[in-house]
């Protein structure tokens, strides 16, 4: 049986993977998918495979994404021949409140102007610093990073406001509102935190009438996927006062073009789409990946972190 | 009864002080000590009272720090006329604890890297982020404030080592040394970080031979007084390779000199004592020091904060 990693884990961890399975042929390519047609389960960030691919993948069952977001997937293609896809949701969600709360702290306690006044050699006291205490937070999508996002903005004393489909309860969150409702707490709010993926319920969620209705010093972070607000709309809100920051990992374009008004401007952060990164991710994704191969091997179909293609989550 | 203030609350501060206390004579001033001679009680950061001051204020009986470190005060002087001292230990701790997990996370997420690249308008995604989680810190001054940063560390799932005077346990603290066995754990911190005040045991306490003993990626982070280790020692350790990173809100001589080679170093960041700053700090001051006031003007001498001159904390 062949699993076609298209990333390279590091040596330790093939072997560990080679030594647990004795009975499975490993491939680990750089992108390299001429093996596609023999593989039974493929290993990807998931970016890298085509309508045509799963095409020709006759063997294919299982398709393990080393990632959260299934959006560069070709969906229909995979529902069509019924393959089986599960992902790594959980594991971003250390390194990914991690960023969340650096950014937040960063600029409750001035970090740019330090740094940039670090450059100039001068010693400037004359600092607004403010408080992450005391504040509250709106976070829509309040799941696995959400809830830990949560968590960590509770031990800051920081009021938990989560925003999901339903409005019901979720993990370390004060208060709950639906997305229909979210405009009734967004005058609340001092933060708010989007982490919620791609779907056809969020793509353009938020417009214009809803960054009105922030606090004019609202930090706004979009830490989910791009889609969710048109970058013009973000600009103008920045631009017309009607938020005071904004943090951004995911943009409507990736990478963000070069002329991008986004890149100069002084109250917002452009973040290359990187607060997942870890130097850990590999290890996390196939602690998740070796106990689901083990199950797929004894005919288990019992996988964690399967997702449904038709919701796409 | 006078009592002068050589800094000047906001007005609905004055006013607050003033309608509770309608027989006292306030005068807030901006380090006006033209009556210093009437005053009773003085209200001040402490950095504007010399030993002839001192001398000179004849009915001065109490004076109110309004900050934490006592050490620019004349002790002598003070302590010869008996003047009671307080100040505001514990209202640091909110501001000062968030500033210190910023600079911590900043680094661990690459935040000096993405405000770079974004100056540059780079898409720069090749980031080595870590995590702060699973990490180990060593915080020698486990007080109020060393405590509420132990605490916000372990939310984090950071392992927390107290260091102080007798290794007695403290809060937050999942393991305690004594100030003369710290070289026993140094080589265990990810992460050290002093919020120790000037005093005779702290002077100096750190040298080379401590940051021998440090990891070499580790982060050392000074956020209680310049005098804990000799600047040029400092530098030598970064230089060397002995440690990883310097975040320092304090040194030897503040301002920092703009020629101090620690300016420019790649990986230091010069913080100018600022890390205390908070939008709330005089309101939490006068918190502090209205309840004592009522209990000076009833002849109640246990006043919250008191200060030990001989001792310096």
């Amino acid at each position: 049986m062949e699993v076609l990693f298209t990333f390279v884990p590091k040596d330790h961890q093939q072997e560990m993977l080679e030594k647990e399975f004795p009975n499975v042929d490993f491939h680990f390519t750089k992108q390299d998918k001429s093996r596609l047609s023999h593989a039974e389960i493929v290993v990807t960030y998931g970016e890298d495979l085509t309508a045509e691919d799963i095409e020709k993948a006759a063997n294919l069952k299982w398709i393990m994404v080393a990632s959260a977001g299934v959006e560069k997937m070709p969906h229909k293609a995979i529902l069509e021949k019924g393959i089986t896809v599960s992902n790594v949701r959980g594991i971003h969600k250390i390194p990914m409140a991690e960023s969340v709360l650096a950014h937040l702290l960063s600029i409750k306690r001035s970090l740019p102007t330090i740094y940039e006044k670090q450059t100039q050699r001068e010693w400037h006291r004359k600092i607004r610093s403010s408080e992450l205490s005391g504040s509250t937070a709106l976070i829509i999508g309040p799941g696995a990073i959400g809830g830990e996002i949560g968590r960590l903005l509770q031990a800051f004393g920081v009021s938990t406001i989560g925003c999901n489909r339903s409005g019901k309860q979720a993990d370390y969150m004060n208060e709950m509102v639906s997305f229909e409702n979210i405009l009734e707490v967004l005058p609340k709010a001092d933060t708010v935190i989007s982490v919620v993926p791609s779907t056809e319920e969020t793509r353009g969620m938020l417009g214009s009438e809803h960054f009105k209705a922030m606090k004019s010093q609202a930090i706004f972070m979009n830490f989910g996927r791009g889609d969710l607000v048109p970058d013009d709309v973000l600009v103008k809100a920045l631009n017309d006062g009607e938020i005071g920051y904004a943090v951004l990992d995911v943009f409507e374009q990736e990478p963000l073009p070069s002329d991008h008004p986004l890149w100069g401007m002084e109250n917002v952060v452009v973040s290359p789409h990187v607060s997942s990164h870890s130097g850990r991710y590999v290890e996390r994704a196939l602690e998740i990946f070796a106990p689901n191969l083990k199950k797929w091997l004894e005919n288990n179909s019992d996988l964690t972190n399967q997702v449904n293609m038709e919701k796409g989550y």
